[in-house]
């Protein structure tokens, strides 16, 4: 995925003018360059001379006060009236600009290529993802957000490991709390209630038990019962600052079955194969490819059922975390590039059997020149 | 916004392809169309024999599992090995369904419209928003998902009613309730923790106090004074059905200023106006123009202040309001197109000073044959 970075090749860098048409929900991107979070569309360029975002008059105040104080802000109903209804507005911006080639995101919205193609202004799509490969590696301030959405992340799996631990197995095998059945429904309001209460957003967390845990985005439903595992994938997200935590433990109340048991252990073994080769030029693949030969050498193969279903571990070992929830770089066979210092990116090998459940066990870590730093402090245990 | 929508139009329907490459959580056609919620990128397809989604094997069996029953679900790393490394896997696809040309939204990515024009594979973009028209005229289910999700912000906002009201002044003329200083961040970080605790999902709640009201995308922060305007947006979305909801009061506890007292009365006048106009075939532009006309005979103006900021009334009167926060139709100056059964529309009218604040009413109605059922049952008064 990062194979055409141009920017990092050797060549001597030529200025290119950049236009991303947006809004900060949908591009990560436009959110990094502007600092400015809006709801709806907005544009941001960059020129030789200025950088700049175009808003609705709906932002324009609150814009002037919140970007990025190098960035020209610029009302659209003005402009719009200047452009008159002949023209494109991308087409006209273009044009009041002196910009006759932008180079845009892989993203980049094809209709307003279209307009701009037409009007003889040519376009470089960049197949960098992200469009700011900087992004990639993150600063001193970035890692410091993401280590707080993490805490809060770690504060939250010790709530859930503490109602887990206090719960009662009833008659019917089922836990209870205070005399009513533990659900995913319920542990899932109670987490996400409270990390809103912190001011971080969390949305289908998953608590997925029994052979929910096998498909690894089943946020999972239900009564929840002793002796199977619960996967507990917990991503909250900054609202202040945008950044995403992300960590993932798997837990049993009561006594775990032998084969989830091995499983845990061939997981967390491959957990930590993978992060011994960490540091800065470790080629991402080749993490991935050092985790899933752990699983085979515990005895764990990757396949298909019968019924097609995947099985075993088929999801890649790790991805970027930052100002998305999954980014660049990929920690997985379709990745073929070093990790930097920098990177953040998560460690998170799986076994996934639909007769049983899965196993999934989490970590966020930063790559340093000779190693990596963890973000979590909290120890993985399968039994409660 | 919708001028070009060519489905309305009287030609005979010939069938088009339609190819979609977003996450649901990108773009709101791919989740009506599937069914299906993924954080990261899929495909979605329609041709003349099938409707497909195409997903990692990470959402394989949960796409099977929840996926409208009509749609074949895909995995596309079993497709990526036949694709191979040489074809742009939209352009393997496309050969694959035998599709030589594509109808595609707007938004689609412009590095996938580049692979897919090169290889010969012919692109018709779709100017229509949202690109799925039906999507605007809701039926019963969605009317009843929408409505869910007002009483859930109408609670909330009782909720911060009933705060309000209790909130004593201290000699600073402060809110203080039980010894604590009421702020913005309290009161929005106490709505969204209970949101999330009823199954919505709410960010950046609007609670703008003062001169902060006068920025309609302001979200508020700091002490809550008495005597000062308390701008209220409150939008959550259902966790279970996607949809949102959608409603904006305005307090003050206390005395309210003659000039505060005007501006609700005018904007309470503009929203009434605006309501009575409400039916199938009204033109949209025409219901915008009535509320203006209803705040300047009540004596405001709307323009600019000497530092270009704007202030009076200077954003559309409503949106649409579905699996978007903000869809089509819109009510605004800019939409001369007719209402019809069945959109579901905020009329929120407001005014918007820098010297004191703002007044803003929002109500979310679905448009009938001959006038329009409201969703919100809670009235509209300004002093506590």
């Amino acid at each position: 995925m990062l194979q055409n970075n141009d920017f990092s090749s050797g060549k001597a860098k030529t200025f290119r003018a950049k236009l991303l048409i947006a809004s900060s929900e949908e591009s990560a991107d436009i959110f990094y360059a502007s600092g400015f979070h809006a709801p709806d569309e907005f544009y941001y360029y960059e020129t030789e001379h200025e950088k700049g975002i175009i808003v609705s008059p709906l932002e324009y105040s609150r814009a002037v006060s919140e970007v990025r104080k190098e960035i020209r802000v610029l009302d659209r109903s003005q402009l719009l009236k200047e452009c008159g209804a002949e023209v494109p507005f991308p087409v006209f911006l273009s044009r009041r600009l002196g910009v006759d080639c932008w180079q845009v995101p892989a993203r980049f919205p094809f209709a307003d290529a279209q307009d701009l193609l037409k009007a003889g202004i040519r376009l470089e799509c960049s197949r960098t993802v992200p469009f700011f490969p900087e992004r990639m590696c993150k600063t001193g301030e970035e890692i410091a957000a993401i280590r707080k959405s993490v805490q809060a992340a770690e504060e939250m799996m010790r709530l859930l490991q503490y109602i887990l631990t206090e719960s009662k197995v009833n008659s019917r095998g089922f836990l209870e709390l205070a005399g009513t059945v533990v659900t995913s429904e319920f542990l899932r309001s109670e987490l996400e209630g409270s990390f809103k209460k912190m001011g971080y957003s969390a949305s289908r967390t998953i608590i997925a038990h029994g052979p929910q845990g096998s498909e690894p985005h089943n946020i999972g439903s239900g009564p929840i019962r002793k002796g199977e595992p619960i996967v507990a994938d917990i991503f909250p997200r900054s609202d202040v600052t945008g950044y995403w935590g992300d960590m993932t433990r798997t837990f049993v109340k009561g006594k775990a079955a032998p084969v989830v048991k091995r499983a845990f252990h061939a997981v967390l073994k491959a957990s930590e194969t993978a992060k011994s080769l960490l540091r800065s030029g470790a080629i991402a693949s080749e993490v991935h490819q050092a985790a899933c030969e752990a699983l085979r050498n515990a005895g764990f193969r990757t396949g298909r059922t019968k019924e097609g279903l995947p099985c075993g571990f088929f999801h890649g070992l790790g991805h970027g975390v930052g100002l998305e929830i999954h980014e660049a770089p990929r920690v997985s066979p379709l990745n073929p590039n070093p990790l930097r210092a920098g990177n953040v990116v998560s460690v998170e090998p799986g076994l996934y059997y639909p007769e049983w459940g899965g196993i999934r066990l989490e970590d966020l870590v930063v790559i340093t020149r000779d190693s990596f730093r963890s973000f979590n402090t909290m120890g993985m245990e399968l039994e409660l």
